[in-house]
C-alpha cells in the first residue's frame, strides 16, 4: 500500500508545493496525519494559550495525481479513517462562535476507552471520525487553516468513510492534502474544535473529465451534498444551494424552479463550521425521493 | 374535546388581542389551521404573484391559558398534526434564499397519494407534517409572519407531533396559537415556503412556574434544543447557543466550557429558516451522551 508519513506535513496548499508523491488515478494510499495542533497538547494542563498557532491544522501531501488537469475532477473516496487513542479539545481565545462570552483558555484531552470517548464521570460520547481538511491546490496559495473552493478546512461531519469527496482541479497533478482529523464534532464546530486527534486515513483518488464543477461536492450512499463556502453565511448558503439547483437540473431534468421548490421541501442547509476564517455550509439532498 | 375552527384565526400575536377560548392547564385541545396563504391557492395556474399579502401566515388563536402569569414558561406538548390531503409550494417575487437568482412567480401544488406526496412521475415525497407558526403574546404586537423571543413564525422542522415547545410566558394568560402547517419542508425552507397545508393540530397545554427561560426551547424523546431568533445568523446563533450551556450546566452541573465543548463535540446547530423576516436557528443535543 501506498503511504505518506505525517512528517510529510504541510501548511498550505500552494500551487508550487513540491508534491511528496506521484500516483496514478485509480491508486488507493494511506496518509498518516497530525492532529491539528501538531501534538501540542498532551494533558489538560497544557495551555490552550500557548499553542504555535504557526503550527496547527496541517495536511499530509501534497499527492501530485497524473493525468489531472485544471477543469477535471478530483474524486476522493474515502475508505478508512483510523483513530489515535486519544485527543484534545480547546477553547482558545479569539476563536469560536461564544469568543465573547466563553474565552477560554481551555483544554480538554480525551481518551479512547471501550469504543466510546469518555468525559468525566457521566459523559460519554461516541465515536463519530472525521476529516476535518481535504483540498488541492488553488491557483494561489491558502494557508491549510483556510478554506474554499478547493476545499481546505471544510470541518463537515459529512466528509468520512463512506462518502466521496468531489474537488475541482485548478493546477495539473491537482496536489491533494488531508488532515485535521476530530474523532468527533457537532455541525458548527463551536467551540472552534473537535476531539484533534492523529489518524490514519485511506483514499482511493480518481480523476473524471465527464464532470466539471466549481466548488466541492460529496456523496454517499443515501445523499448528495454541495458545498459553499464565503466569508458570509448567507452567501455560502446561496452558493452552496445554487450548485444543488444545478446538479439536480443536471442528473434529474428538473427546471430551476422545481429543483429549488424540491430543495425547499426536503433538502436540508446545514452548518459545517462558523468558526474559521470563512464559515462552510452543506445542501443535502436524499437521493430517496427519487424513484 | 375543546375545539378552536379555523374561522378563529389571527394575523397578529398582541398583548390585546381578545381571547377566542380560555382553558385550565392542563387542558388537551384542537386548533383547526388555515394554509400559510389562507387557501388564496387551489391549482398550479394561480399565480404566487397575486397573493394578498395581508392575508398569510394567520394562526389560530389566541388561548387564554389560566394561571399563565408573565415569567412563567408556558409548555405546549404537541399530540398530533392531521393534514389535509392537498398543499401548494411557491416561490414569491422577493422572498427566498435564491430570490436575486431563481425570483419566480412558481406555484406548484401537491396532492396525498397513497401517504405519500407526488411530484411528477419521478418524485415522492414522504410526509413530514411540521408546525411552521407557534407562539404566545408578546410585549408589543407583531405580525404572525415575524418570530421573536415570543416564538412565531420559527418554520423548525423539530416542531412536531412527540416534541414539547417551551415559550416564554409576556403577558397574563399566554395568549397562545398555532398555524402554519407544512407537509414536509427541509431545514432552511430556502424557496420560501413549505408545502402549505390546512391542518388539525392537538395539543397539551400547561403552566411551569419553575422553568424560566427567554426565548423558546423545544424537547423529544432524544433530544435537547434551544431556539435563537435574530436578522443575523450568526446573532442567532449565538443565542441559541447560550440558551443551551445555561440549560445544561442547570440539568447536568456542568462548567461553561464543559458545556461549550460538549456541544461542540455533539450538538449540531441547524436552522430552521433563513427566508421569514429573521432566521431562527436551534442548537440540538442528544440526550444520549448522559448515562
Amino acid at each position: 500500500m501506498l503511504t505518506l508519513g505525517k512528517q510529510q506535513s504541510t501548511y498550505d496548499f500552494g500551487p508550487d508545493n513540491p508534491p511528496a508523491l506521484r500516483v496514478k488515478p485509480g491508486a488507493t494510499l494511506v496518509l498518516e496525519t497530525l492532529d491539528a495542533v501538531d501534538g501540542q497538547i498532551q494533558s489538560d494542563s497544557d495551555s490552550a494559550e500557548q499553542i504555535d498557532l504557526g503550527h496547527v491544522n496541517s495536511a499530509t501531501g501534497p499527492i501530485y495525481v497524473e493525468g489531472a488537469q485544471p477543469g477535471d475532477t478530483l474524486v476522493v473516496e474515502i475508505l478508512d479513517n483510523e483513530l489515535a487513542n486519544q485527543g484534545a479539545a480547546l477553547i482558545i481565545p479569539g476563536f469560536g462562535a461564544l469568543q465573547d462570552d466563553i474565552p477560554g483558555p481551555y483544554t480538554k484531552v480525551f481518551h479512547v476507552e471501550d469504543g466510546q470517548i469518555r468525559y468525566g464521570d457521566k459523559v460519554r460520547l461516541p465515536l463519530k471520525p472525521m476529516i476535518g481538511t481535504i483540498g488541492v491546490a488553488p491557483l494561489e496559495p491558502l494557508p491549510t487553516l483556510n478554506l474554499g473552493e478547493h476545499g481546505g478546512n471544510l470541518d463537515t461531519t459529512a466528509v468520512t468513510t463512506g462518502a466521496t469527496v468531489y474537488l475541482p482541479v485548478f493546477v495539473e497533478g491537482a496536489l491533494f492534502g488531508a488532515g485535521d482529523v476530530h474523532s468527533t464534532q457537532g455541525d458548527g464546530e463551536v467551540c472552534g474544535t473537535g476531539i484533534e486527534t492523529d489518524a490514519k486515513l485511506t483514499f482511493r483518488l480518481d480523476v473524471r473529465k465527464d464532470f466539471p464543477i466549481q466548488r466541492p461536492r460529496l456523496e454517499n450512499a443515501d445523499e448528495w451534498m454541495t458545498i459553499g463556502v464565503d466569508e458570509s453565511l448567507k452567501e455560502a448558503i446561496r452558493l452552496s444551494l445554487l450548485d444543488m439547483v444545478s446538479w439536480l437540473q443536471d442528473m434529474h431534468g428538473l427546471s430551476r424552479e422545481e429543483a429549488y421548490v424540491l430543495i425547499s421541501l426536503v433538502g436540508d442547509v446545514r452548518i459545517g463550521q462558523i468558526v474559521d476564517p470563512k464559515a462552510s455550509v452543506r445542501t443535502v439532498m436524499p437521493k430517496s425521493v427519487f424513484i
